[in-house]
């Protein structure tokens, strides 16, 4: 549903990798599937018997590209994998990951959840100096600059690489010999390591690892690089220190409620979200209910915090393809209904308080709010677990350019009326932090929350615009 | 992830129909989708232009068959449509619905909800009188009935057919002229009557007309027929008499929780039966949760009642499909795993009433206590939402023979054993009865609870045996 | 290529059977494959274990509907097939054959080669009886015939059946316990039987068998029954004798040119075709070239006679498919230029005698003359190997309606000047039979040729109107 | 049928580009379609508005993976497309062509016919500067080295670049500004030059511009580029010039009988080369047939010269695709009776000459020899319209190692044997460019007859070894 009404940010990427088993491209697979929720338009897999790399990628769903058939034609005993979200409309399959090329050492293949700042101008220095390249992704800057490096080991080529980039990146690496994880000095994205029986696996979500009955370990710091090879595993520390960034609106929306980083459990952090909220936006209501899923968290720790009882009132629907016929203008709403229907019983003469996790452009809410009024709601009070979403993310998350975010240009009263909601309230920036951390965490973690305060921690030529830097020439568009 | 865990009882269809709209496939199209979950193997349209009618059926789900193009081959403005669930492992497409064909009077298809107990019987003194069946279905026995009756009326033919079968129905008719919904005299099967702009609509459950923005109207009677032509509509009871015996496991389970019966809204009659079951099975604990997502109105019922607090413990994916290879025995209740992944957080060290809405073969159940276990609950307490399921059901559900209903041959303690929880609840009948009816509904309004109690409104020969009557021939297999 | 310059009739169907293989569901595939000529929309495969029927059908060709799944779903040692060519822009899946039907003594399965004259008024009288249809398909009609015989043998039901029909029939019927061929009295369309290692085999042409390695028996006689079962093969006549009439235009132009009827061989024939029409037809020429493939021996048997080089100046692709987007206006003849290539050196400068079967519309013929002076031809001399086709036929070949039919109100001079040849010349009616008989063939031996003459064997209602017989209620059009 | 039986060499690639017409891809799709016969495994077009790239590549056949929505997506007034052929068993898409990259002054897309015979060095080289490669096509090795060309303009870049790589190339380039077809020195692979209504059209045969309404100008002659670009057309000799040695087997068998190079139509190459082949190989005998369709002109040729009658005794199925399940051992030479079948009448009791064009390995003139004993030949006598095939082509030609080819290891009286034919003879090698050259064509005309001779134009290390060089690091397989 989500060309219809899904008015959220969206992560990029999810990375998922093996090293040591027999079905490590099986395995590859379920932890991509586990990590769907991170990308739906590409994903891809490259696995190695420890003499060539072979390579899937397709577009679609991870469980309708791997068939059978292609897990067989992707053998050894070690793989990374990749999912990938895209705006675009065209399909862009060339821009799928792993990326795999052959260069001067063999094969190697990446894969990569973040967003490169400086992509451009390396890009526009590697074709000056004769460099061509074959897809638009920031992604592949850095394997040329692996492949033009001067060092001599496949790990220093890599740092010697990643010192040249800026921005976001937790990536995985796999050659014939070695899979190689690197998370960039601010840590914006996650990347946990894992054991499985005989070997190590490497995930953008820990719940990735249950699923395949392996064990989490750690997350991997900020700056580190794991290497896996033949000689066990080996970890460093190769990049200038810089203060710890991690994107805190993985705890608000990106990630799986049962995922945890840093210690601090999505779930609960999402349900201190929802108390905080009703501390600092509370109000007088009959009912409390989540927009499903993503909201019920946070209300549940609403509904407990303020005694109001909470209710499933809005339904999820479990079959929202991408193929549905709008019928004509008379059936209002007609999207949202097709993903959410109301419990007329739960909601009818109630004043309703609902609880989402943001809002993006507010077309959605807007919609809500309707269904619940048409559903005999007496009043609609809307709680938003987060704060006004102000400025778009260049570190890896797909934001619309500031003039869409409603909340760049307009009060949260002036939201509320767009809306038709009764009241709005957004939690503050400050009860945000507080809310994630819990006292579960240090209070030195630190997290990026530029996307509400506007306040990037790697700055860049035009950060002030709507958009993410764009270069000089148009791409080849292949499919 | 039916293929692996999913241990329930299963409708075997949903019927729509549209009567004036110029978009009635469409919207058809649009109710068969909000009636997904009442069958997911394959879907039909039928529609008419007034003088002829069009058909397109196929296996898989409502909105991967209808695409845009394939709409525009259903022109017309009165339509009918089925959802079908099919046990067998073939497609069987030929058994799709709905079923139309060419008789003396012109062309006529139906959509049936329901089971034909004497249909073996009627099919045989058919072809005995020559008629010849392209399907293994009960529903053609009606079209044969009807294209041979002496009566001269449309009306009065199906009156006459339907006076021939016992069991089950809920049908739809179209033919070029006319539109009729008929429920059988007991009322097993729901059906809805609505109105939508210029025209009527019907469908199995209510929110379809929410999707279509049509009003619901009202339920139709147990053995009301309802005609819809160019005269307008008209209400006949052409039937003998019966207690109303509507399936009771629709509020259990089958019916979307935003569905309306006889003026019980399914959400709250959920929320009462986790009442009553906190009366009947109390325990100590420190947390109530749901296995997601039928039990969930039942656990907030639950905690609501015992005080106990409410959380959402077990996450179900949205990506769950057809397709996984299994990897390695080692990988404990794989299966599950991708359906459903524990929040440790809200497991660990503490007491679980984990509440579902019914226990067929015991198998998932089991799964989902050691995955309770596994994420460290010091104890845990299943408690079901209805009675023991002994028996298995001829009027239109999916059931497993009773061999394989581990209710039919063992106490509830010996179930707790083999599901290995600490303590196992069920509701009791009169508990189950007393929580759907509530203080909405009427006391004489009766429900057909066979499936927990073997008392079967409609006898038929070997009605104790494991399952339902078969015929004597085998049938053509095709796809 | 036919959706734009294949001006020919077709045939409408080709049937085949195996009774006694261990592979029987895959030869008949092959011998499906190798009648694909006769029709290319659908195909189809009932077989049998000797307990039930399986049956495979769907649009397309023989060699993409047969998979190795799905022949693996066609177990026993006894099948037929059926291959089907439809006028109709749309699928039609459900009139694809062989039916297949459960009745009183079990199920049986039909595949018909030929068309029935009077279904339409069968089909009422039937309906008129109770009966329901599936199809808009005349075969339907036989099975209804069957079902309700009072006959106690199957073989007495089929043979009581098909003396209520008139018309033309070559057809196969399965049982689980028989295989059972017919061939209508006036033996309109072909029907050959042959022997594989341990059974027998049935095809609409002898090629199949020896694709196969089966060996060519004879041709059933018309009005002939076969029966196979586990007590062997028996031969009855047992209906009304009839001048034979087979059609004339298997030779012209349906059959393959390896084909053999009555011991005519096709090859040979056309061949004789080809130097009837250069005695009858002659003219001083550089060079004599066929329209490849169906003109290809009739021009080297008019070559042969004249005296005047043959040439292969017009190549035929071998990738000729159904996705063509025409390009702008200005490309002429775009259509048939996909098919048919000139080789230029052939034919500038030269007088050219380019030989056809014949010509239907006209526009295909329009294109090639235009074609070959746009290939620098001196003059352009069409000579077509057949009398002009001046009626419909109703014997289950596809022809157009009579005002389709350019020769049925055009003189040959007209038709000349129409298709912008300098000359036009048709094989009288005298010479066709003549040539086809050859002296292979006894003088007693009589071909339908009303589509030259309009002399139809089987007399019905409406004969001199434009088109076949129609009924009087719209069909369902499904899919 | 290639799968089973297709014993012949294989041209891997055409080419075919347009530059200035408003339906550029279409008209480049179509061109594709003309030249499918040089390549069915996979098909790809870039086109440009003159502003970027689009690109679009597939496995299969060029009528099924360009769909109208397909070429919607491909705007611009400039094309350019390729067809492939592959030995491998994979699909290997990402080897498809154009190849379209960004490089420093842009974007560029290359189509290539033909072998770069130095590529695996160049590819060295590259990477050891630091250069990534996707594909393991020696054609990337092209545009890298454009990449790091030190000159100014594109068309010196390219020069720059072709003056490093050895071997065969006919190629076409694309990028926003201009279209240029190269043809390599030694002219291996052909490349004509036409003109359309407002541009240019390039192919690698002249027929494709007969279906687009082209008109054929003139071959490249070797070492010629033509520029097209908004300035117009213009022509360039860069290179080193080179004695002219076109491959000579394009006559034999690779190019569409309608096809022309230097003057010399294929068609009547092919009869030259039928009628020195009696002359040279002349035998008693009652027929003359051809193995069809490569065979037909050459067998014309032969009857003509010889006097014997000609047949076309043995019948090509239009209906060979890949799925074929082989029945039970017992059915001999089950694949080459899929794609012909003998017309017994045609050969029973005769002397057959029966006329091919080469014998690679042998095994289907094996098959076809036992076919036309089956039909019951008195003698069977092949003949062949070129010299024996004792070396594999470097060139751009897909020919099986040394060791496959029956006629490096074995006489003609022993490969005779092999095939059983009574009598064996092929054409000499002189014969062969008599034939070929005719009257029409220069005497300083020259031709590459490797494959024949093992006399290679452009020599290499390991040349007489049995394959092509390799490279050293296995590569990614991707799909």
């Amino acid at each position: 549903m989500s060309q219809y009404d899904d008015d959220h940010f969206h992560d990029q990427c999810g990375v998922f990798g093996v090293f040591g088993d027999p079905e490590a491209a099986n395995l590859t697979y379920l932890g991509l599937h586990s990590l769907q929720h991170r990308g739906q338009e590409a994903a891809g897999i490259a696995s190695t018997d420890g003499r060539q790399l072979f390579v899937h990628k397709a577009s679609g769903l991870v469980q309708d590209i791997f068939t059978n058939d292609v897990i067989a034609q992707l053998p050894g005993t070690r793989a990374i994998g990749h999912v990938r979200y895209s705006t675009a409309g065209g399909s862009h399959l060339k821009n799928a990951q792993p990326i795999a090329v052959d260069y001067r050492d063999g094969s190697i293949a990446v894969g990569h959840n973040g967003n490169l700042t400086n992509a451009e101008q390396l890009r526009a220095e590697l074709e000056e100096l004769g460099s061509i390249f074959q897809t638009t992704s920031d992604t592949e800057v850095v394997v040329h600059l692996i492949a033009r490096s001067q060092k001599t080991t496949l790990q220093d080529k890599i740092i010697d690489a990643l010192r040249r980039v800026e921005g976001a990146y937790s990536m995985l690496f796999l050659t014939p010999d070695a899979l190689i994880a690197v998370r960039d000095p601010w840590g914006f994205r996650p990347l946990c390591l894992g054991t499985c029986k005989d070997g190590f696996v490497f995930s953008s979500e820990p719940p990735a690892f249950d699923l395949i009955a392996a064990e989490y370990v750690r997350d991997l710091e900020p700056g580190e690089m794991v290497v896996v090879d033949s000689a066990g595993l080996r970890t460093l520390k190769p990049f200038e220190s810089k203060p710890s960034k991690m994107c805190i609106f993985e705890h608000v929306y990106f990630a799986r409620p049962d995922s945890k980083f840093g210690g601090v459990v999505v779930y609960e952090a999402r349900k201190r979200l929802g108390r905080m909220l009703a501390d600092e936006q509370g109000i007088a209501a009959d009912v409390v209910m989540p927009v499903p899923d993503s909201g019920v968290a946070a209300a549940l720790g609403y509904a407990e915090r303020s005694g109001i009882p909470f209710e499933l009132g809005l339904i999820r629907s479990h079959y929202v393809g991408r193929t549905f016929i709008e019928p004509s203008a008379s059936i209002r709403h007609f999207g949202v209904r097709l993903k959410l229907s109301p419990v007329r019983a739960c909601i009818a003469g109630k004043r309703v308080v609902v609880v989402d996790d943001s809002i993006v452009r507010g077309t959605t809410s807007r919609k809500i709010v309707k269904m619940l009024r048409d559903a005999g709601a007496k009043e609609v009070h809307m709680r938003i677990s987060s704060p006004p979403t102000r400025w778009p993310c260049f570190y890896g998350i797909d934001t619309p350019s500031r003039s869409e975010l409603i909340a760049s240009s307009h009060t949260p009263a002036e939201i509320a009326k767009y809306i038709t909601s009764d009241t709005l309230g957004y939690l503050s920036v400050e009860g945000l932090h507080r809310a994630v951390r819990g006292d579960s965490e240090p209070a030195t973690s630190g997290y990026c929350d530029a996307c509400f305060t506007g306040k990037y921690p790697v700055p860049f030529a035009g950060e002030q615009e709507n958009g993410p830097p764009t270069g000089k020439h148009l791409p080849i568009i292949g499919f």
